[in-house]
C-alpha cells in the first residue's frame, strides 16, 4: 500500500474521523484508525460502540489531483499519535508507504515517521445500511434542528431513552423532540418529495452533537437512512453511522398546554441578558432560580435573591403583557438555553399559571417550541 | 460611599486585581476585593499571602472624567460574583451606593444588584515599601526577561528556593536566573542611571507570571523597589507587591561550561519544529527524550524511538557544525522551552560532550543564555 496525499485534506478527514475514536476503546483495535487506499481515493474509518465515521478523499475532484501514486491496500494506525503527526508535518504533501510487516512510513519533506501499524483485517466490519429508505435535507437545516433541541436531552442514565432526540417523520413533516422531564424542546420542518415515514427513532444526543460538528456547510445536503437500530447520515465525503436508543420514547404532545392565561411578547436578546444577570447571584444548589413578575401590560420584572450574597432586580419594557397578572419562578439555566436556541428577535411566552409548564415560541415561526416547568418557591 | 464609574475601566481594574485573589483564601476577608473611593479616584485591592495588587482609576485623566459623584468611603465585596456582575452590566456607566449597613447597591441602566459587603476596617493593612531604593525599567523589557526565564523555575516544593527567579542588580546590570536543576535560563540587561544594587532577591515564579499578565504595554515604565522580604512593582495605575522567597539561591555561574567541543549554528524555528515532531512519539515516562547527531559540518539529524509505537527521523541543514562529532540525548520539552524563549532567527548551541550541560545563545545577542543538562541513554 502506498499513496501521496495533500496534507490539508488528510488533516480535515482525520479530525472528522477522530470524533468517533475513543482512547478507552473496549475493543483495542477500535483505538486505531483504518486507512484504505483504492484507485478512487483514500477512506479513513473510526468507530466506537455508538458512532462510526468514514471520511473519503477522492483521488481527483473538480479537476484537482488530491492523491497520487496509489498502490491499493489498507492498514490500521494508532489514533493517539496520528493527528498530531499530520498536523505538524513540514510540507504540503505527505507520502505513505506500508510494508508487508504493517510498518507504516509517513514522510513529508525531510521528516520521516515509521509507525507500527496493525492488519486492517482485524478491524471489525461496520454494519451496512441499505439506502432504499432514505431522504435528503439541507445541511444548515439539520444543524439548526440539532442545535434547537439537543441541549434539552437528559444527561442522567436513569431513563436512557431521554438521553436521545426523538425523530419522527410523517406526512412529510420531520419532527425533533428532546426532553429531560424538566423542559422540552421541539422543532419541525417539511421534507418535500419523500415517501419515507418513521417514528420512535431515538438518536443519542452525543451522536447528534458530533454529527453537527463534522457536517460541512460547504456540502449542500445530507442523505438520511433509518433502520431498526441504526441511522446513517451521508454526504459526498462523509458517512456517519449511529446506533439508535432502545425503548419507547414517551408521548410528549400531551405535555404542551392548550390554553394560556398570560402571554408575554418580548425581545429575545434583552430577556436573555436580563435572566443572565439575575442568575449571577442565584444559588447553584437551587438550580439558579429566578423569578418573573408582570407589572401592568408592558413591564416585566426579573428578580433573584440569595440571602447571604444579595439580590438582583431588573425591569424590562416588553412589547406586550396580555391576560392575568403572574409571578413565576424557574431555572435560569433552562430559560437561557431555550432563549439561546431561538434565533428570532421577538418571542412569545405563554403561561397557564405559576405551577404549570410554560411555552416559548418565536413570534413569527411556530416550527420551534420550547417548554419549561416552573420551580415551586416558598 | 458613592460613585459613578465607567464600566470598561472598572472591568479592566477588577480583572487585574482578581489575579491576587484566591477563592480558597485562608483569611476569609481576603476572598473579597477592597474598594476605596476618594476624590482622586477609585482604588481596588486584592491580596493572598504571596501577592497583593492595587489598581487605581483616577477621577480625571487626560481631560476625561472617569469617576463622578464621589462620596469617599470604602467597602469589601465578595470577589466571587463581582467580576461577572461588572462584565454583564447593561450600560457603559455603573453607579455604586454603599449604606451604613455595608449594603452595596450596584446599578447600571435598569439592572440593580444589592450585595452584602463587609467593613473595609476588617481588611488587613498591606505592608508599605519605602521607595527610596527604586529603579525604573521599560515594561516590554521586564515582560521579555520574565518570559525568557520564568519557565525554567522548579515546580517541585522539595527545594522551594528554586521555585523563584533570582534577581541580581550590580554595576548597572540586572540579571534574572531560573533553574530547576535540569536546565537553567538567564537573561541580563543594563539599567542606566541607578545606584541601586541587590542580590539574592528571589521572586516566586507565580508572582512574575501574574505580574507579566497585568503589566500593560501602554504604560511605558515600571518602578521596582526591593526590601528584605518584599518586592514592589509600580506603574501609574498599578501596584504589585510580592513576597520574596526565604533562603539563599544557589551559585549558578559555575554550572556554565567555559569551553566547547562542538558548536552548531542553526535556524531557531526550524530546529524547534523538528524537535516538536520528533517528540510526538517520545514516551512520556522518559521525559520525551530525543537524540541529536551531527552529520559532517552542515547537517544535524534529530531522531526519537519508542519501541511499541515507532520512530521519527529528520535531518536539518544547519548553518554550521564546528568541532567534534556529537551524539547527544536530551528532553525535547526543555529544548523546546529554551528555543521558544529565544526570539532570534539564528542560535548557536555549544556542547562539551554528550554527558555535559550544553548552552544555547542567540547568534547576535549574549544577554540570553539557556542551559540544558543532557539525558543519559543506553
Amino acid at each position: 500500500m502506498k499513496f501521496t496525499i495533500k496534507r490539508d485534506l488528510l488533516m480535515a478527514a482525520v479530525q472528522n474521523v477522530m470524533k468517533a475514536i475513543s482512547s478507552r476503546a473496549v475493543i483495542p483495535i477500535l483505538s486505531g484508525m483504518k486507512i484504505e487506499a483504492s484507485i478512487h481515493g483514500i477512506k479513513l474509518t473510526g468507530s466506537d460502540s455508538d458512532i462510526s465515521i468514514e471520511s473519503f478523499i477522492p483521488s481527483e475532484e473538480n479537476g484537482n489531483v488530491n492523491v497520487e501514486n496509489i498502490e491499493p491496500g489498507s492498514i490500521v494506525l494508532q489514533a493517539k499519535y496520528f493527528p498530531d503527526i499530520v498536523r505538524k508535518l513540514p510540507q504540503d504533501t505527505v507520502e505513505f508507504i506500508v510494508d508487508d510487516n504493517h510498518q507504516v512510513q509517513i514522510s513529508s519533506g525531510k521528516a520521516e515517521f515509521t509507525l507500527v501499524g496493525q492488519s486492517a483485517e482485524e478491524y471489525p466490519h461496520l454494519p451496512r445500511i441499505e439506502a432504499d429508505q432514505s431522504f435528503e435535507m439541507p445541511i444548515p437545516l439539520i444543524k439548526n434542528m440539532i442545535k434547537q433541541t439537543v441541549f434539552a436531552v437528559s444527561t442522567m442514565e436513569t431513563r436512557p431513552i431521554l438521553t436521545g432526540v426523538n425523530m419522527h417523520l410523517e406526512n412529510n413533516v420531520l419532527n425533533f423532540t428532546a426532553t429531560d422531564s424538566h423542559r422540552l424542546a421541539m422543532r419541525k420542518t417539511t421534507i418535500e418529495a419523500t415517501e419515507v415515514e418513521f417514528h420512535n427513532v431515538v438518536v443519542p444526543g452525543k451522536s447528534l452533537n458530533e454529527l453537527s460538528k463534522i457536517l460541512d456547510d460547504a456540502e449542500e445536503t445530507v442523505e438520511i437512512s433509518v433502520t431498526n437500530n441504526q441511522i446513517l447520515f451521508r454526504t459526498k465525503h462523509l458517512s456517519f453511522l449511529s446506533r439508535l436508543l432502545d425503548g419507547n420514547y414517551p408521548e410528549t404532545s400531551r405535555l404542551i398546554p392548550e390554553e394560556k392565561k398570560t402571554s408575554i411578547t418580548v425581545n429575545t436578546k434583552e430577556l436573555l441578558n436580563t435572566i443572565d444577570r439575575a442568575s449571577l447571584l442565584a444559588r447553584e444548589e437551587r438550580n439558579n432560580v429566578v423569578k418573573l413578575t408582570t407589572e401592568g401590560n408592558s413591564v416585566v420584572e426579573i428578580t433573584s435573591n440569595s440571602p447571604e450574597v444579595g439580590n438582583v432586580h431588573e425591569e424590562i419594557v416588553v412589547e406586550s403583557v396580555e391576560g392575568e397578572d403572574l409571578k413565576i419562578s424557574f431555572s435560569s439555566k433552562y430559560m437561557m438555553d431555550a432563549l439561546k436556541s431561538i434565533e428570532y428577535d421577538e418571542i412569545t411566552i405563554d403561561f397557564t399559571g405559576a405551577m404549570r409548564p410554560f411555552v416559548l415560541v418565536p413570534k413569527e415561526d411556530d416550527s420551534i417550541l420550547q417548554l419549561i416547568l416552573p420551580v415551586r418557591t416558598y
